[in-house]
């Protein structure tokens, strides 16, 4: 299944900016873009970044500048011109894993399987999507998961969520990092822990600079 | 399958406190526990409530005021006596599905599974187990799924760790709350949703009291 990975070139994970500076939040946009690439190779899917702007990669990539949900449809469009479903998976789900992306239905093309697939992110956002039906539009603004389950609904298609506390964790702001320092797998949690340390503040869980 | 949901019948969910008044703490974790309740008996597991207090509940209750390790420690032990596996899942799993259960393992006794299951939290927490050693030995206070790893891979026994957003996500505080409304099926979401609605705040969604 071929999945599409939007991925802001520019002036990514902005809401970071109190513990990163501008161009370590490129660097660990990055580790984590390819570490979700890697977890869907490795489930047997075909990553494409949806990117912002041109930039170098091993996977295809795809340009488009307009808005989120409108460059995904656009991307998911074509997908289903000439297959069953396109997955969608954000850049910035840094503990994906092969084995997720997996049982998420990637690397199988069960055409019994829902003609929408939503995966929950904290905050009402949708991390991920598995898309059988063209006619779906997405909208990443606001409570994106309960204008997901409308637009689902009120076209009548079946509906699925799927539960993955691994999806369903992204990383926006900075009490997202020590998620990935408790679970992630890959080159994004390698390139933070090179920079910060898991540490306990009044009961909480943080992250704080070596 | 025996699964004991622990639960503070004293004073619950203080870090609530700026949003809910006591006695309405109280109703609002009565009704998560009661959630958690049906969803195991819906999935063919036995809750055993494991209380600080005394209470009347239609599940069997274990009174225990020892620190929370240490009580459900004792309950898995008396449970291992006579079964092959034990369930544990915290009373403020307000998301917590009959469906996400069963996927757990529960209402099955599967016992080629692995000796500990681990149901990570946001911010390092450890929200339900399944333990098939008695000789485990549980800790919920700080990163507690990393101490469960540490234990259980000092024991050399095999570690499973299970991928849920509904059973990951506890309710401790109010930035926790949107979660029931968006995601809840119980009594839970029923009791916040008379009292509270979604709203959105700088693009981060937060409850607003009626």
């Amino acid at each position: 299944m071929r999945v599409v990975v939007p991925f802001d070139a520019g002036d990514p994970k902005t809401r970071l900016a109190p513990v990163l500076g501008a161009e370590e939040r490129i660097a660990f946009a990055q580790a984590m873009r390819d570490d979700v690439c890697d977890s869907v190779l490795e489930a047997g899917g075909r990553p494409v970044l949806l990117s912002t702007e041109p930039i170098e990669h091993e996977c295809p990539v795809r340009v488009d500048e307009r808005a989120l949900g409108t460059a995904v449809d656009a991307a998911v469009a074509d997908t289903l011109e000439q297959a069953e479903a396109c997955g969608v998976v954000m850049a910035d789900c840094a503990l994906a894993s092969a084995e997720v992306i997996r049982r998420l239905g990637v690397g199988t093309e069960d055409a019994a399987d829902a003609a929408i697939t939503l995966v929950p992110a904290r905050g009402g956002g949708t991390n991920a999507l598995v898309i059988r039906d063209s006619r779906f539009e997405t909208d990443f603004h606001g409570v994106s998961i309960s204008d997901h389950r409308n637009a689902a609904r009120s076209m009548g298609v079946s509906l699925r969520e799927f539960d993955s506390y691994r999806l369903g964790t992204d990383v926006d702001v900075p009490g997202d990092l020590p998620e990935v320092l408790l679970h992630g797998r890959g080159r994004a949690v390698e390139w933070l822990a090179d920079r910060f340390t898991l540490t306990t503040n009044d009961g909480r869980v943080t992250v704080e600079r070596q």
